[in-house]
């Protein structure tokens, strides 16, 4: 397999963690030692026998050092995760239309590499048949923050076909959707030979595959005029609504269904779920020391020392980030409009925080 | 009249902005460019002729310091605001029995200080009768925080004879206390002829008014001698209970009702209530630099910012204090269990941040 790692995405809803300039996937979130897209790599060594990181210029140079081993191909503007994928995909399919290609997200959490490496595995026996495949967490709740897969016919090899994909639901229907069994959240990972992806491609965003293929044939030549004629013309759009969702419909997709510990780590809420008791209570914020922290009355809270203690009395869910530049304090409660508060930060004259 | 002012206690419930070593008395906690004990001094300038601060030996240097024109005597242990005041009142009466004493407390806020000096100017006429006189606050809400003063009846001058003192009350017994219109909050304000007072200690606590008298003769010869003779065998107490409550049962204690913006800025509730919108949102803290604050759907919080911004997202009465040495979290809410969160952080090892 030749793994695709689109890295984009500034992470507002984890700010002052996530910044513009230092965005979620190049952050070590949880304390692991690894940064997010570093995790990403480790996980995907074994499985693929090239990783290709499509990301923007800013953050290219990072890239390469925290990831040596990785392809980087430097995006000249956001065209979304199609773009990113595609881009990559025609790449591949110019050399070979029957390697498989597989994509996967640069900023999520995976507590069970096993799984996912089963996962993986079974997803491109499946892809070799010509289908495109993706691989679905079984729900743990009635999540709105995920977007869901609906699993039609099994059709062996503990795959489904997919019947649809469905943006994120509202609290009702989450509900409904997790009472079935039959939904799956929707990690964003998908599987399938370079040549299917980009036939898919094709036949529902034409423009879009004419563009990437003609990239692709003049990349070794003149790579950066191709680049400022093709790119920035190029629609953007993302690979759920661009290829699966209609895909899906003609029968094309199948979903290999796995429990994996798996998390986006979209927001400060989720950030809490995946990090032990112990460690929501640790400096992991890049420079900063490692200052005692008392909590009184206050569980579940996330609370990142700087240069001095922290104390915190009475708010459960606290979120307590003292970082270098910085002090922003929230609750678990409001992890939704930390993403609104980055705005009222750049308007009170704070962008250089952003 | 003799002022005097008792300044002890640490207020540990406004800690980190009061510490042990720098209690609240000496901070400027609203941002009025001079701290509790000077404004205390400031407003009594202009009744009395003479104000003797009693404080304990750590804070004597840094009183003498704040309040260059006030007599400071070092009390060599705490023995209650009975022993401060004792000590103080015996030393005018030595000299002169009729001269008027006043005790004030030296961490109270007054916002109307020409309401202040009325109602003490009153107390000190009805003082010169004979009475202790005490300035009762009309109460604004069925507070817990205070003890209350029950009125009797009118005795002209727009004073009452006191009825009893009473503890802080809970909330019903609060409740009923203000819509009798017959209750005062207990500001701690007493204005008695020097004569007068020590007659009633000499009555209600006869061994301390024994050692205060004897401090006092003592004082000019060998007064450390003394001191360690009678001060540190002196029962501990305080004024309300030692002489006010029993003097009030024989009739011999006057109230006069006031309205002047008085509080006692007890814990980090009453904090925010006195002060402005704006202010609550300053860096008043002493030595640190004045960086932005934004607060986002977290109205009437109090937020002291250090050397960087501080950003607090949907936390209504959120307290925030970035603090030159600690970091320190919580809301009006919690107000207090402030003083719980101490004996934690002396537990945790934090002991030197108390």
């Amino acid at each position: 397999m030749h793994a695709i790692i689109p890295a984009g995405g500034a992470g507002t809803r984890l700010w002052p963690l996530s910044r513009v300039n230092e965005p979620k996937f190049l952050c070590d979130l949880t304390g692991a030692g690894r940064t997010l897209i570093q995790q990403t790599v480790d996980r995907l060594a074994s499985l693929a026998d090239n990783i290709t990181v499509v990301t923007g210029g800013t953050h290219a140079e990072t890239v390469k050092a925290q990831v040596p081993d990785a392809k980087v191909i430097v995006e000249p503007s956001p065209r979304g995760t199609m773009g990113a994928i595609g881009l990559a995909a025609a790449l591949v399919e110019k050399d070979n239309p029957d390697e498989i290609v597989g994509s996967f997200a640069a900023d999520h959490l995976i507590g069970d590499t096993d799984s996912f490496r089963q996962a993986v595995s079974r997803a491109i026996e499946i892809a070799e048949q010509g289908l495109v495949v993706t691989i679905g967490i079984s729900p743990e709740s009635p999540s709105t923050a995920y977007g869901y897969i609906e699993m039609g016919e099994e059709r062996g090899h503990d795959a489904f076909s997919v019947t649809s994909f469905v943006e994120k639901p509202d609290a009702d229907t989450a509900q409904k959707y997790l009472a079935t069994g039959r939904y799956l959240w929707n990690a964003g990972m998908f599987v399938a030979k370079a040549g299917v992806l980009m036939g898919a491609l094709e036949k529902f965003k034409p423009m879009v595959a004419e563009s990437v293929r003609q990239l692709a044939a003049r990349w070794d030549d003149d790579h950066e005029e191709a680049v400022r004629e093709l790119w920035e013309k190029m629609e953007s759009c993302v690979i759920d609504t661009a290829i699966a969702e209609p895909l899906a419909q003609e029968g094309g997709v199948a979903v290999v269904p796995a429990e994996m510990g798996w998390s986006d780590i979209g927001d400060y809420a989720s950030l809490a779920d995946v990090m032990e008791d112990d460690a929501r209570l640790q400096q992991v914020a890049p420079g900063g020391s490692r200052q005692k922290i008392v909590t009184v009355e206050s569980p579940n809270s996330l609370v990142y020392s700087g240069d001095k203690p922290v104390v915190v009395v009475g708010i459960p869910g606290a979120v307590v980030l003292d970082m270098n530049d910085v002090l922003f304090v929230t609750t678990l409660d409001n992890a939704q409009k930390v993403k609104e508060a980055v705005k009222v930060i750049n308007d009170e004259g704070l962008e250089f925080l952003a």
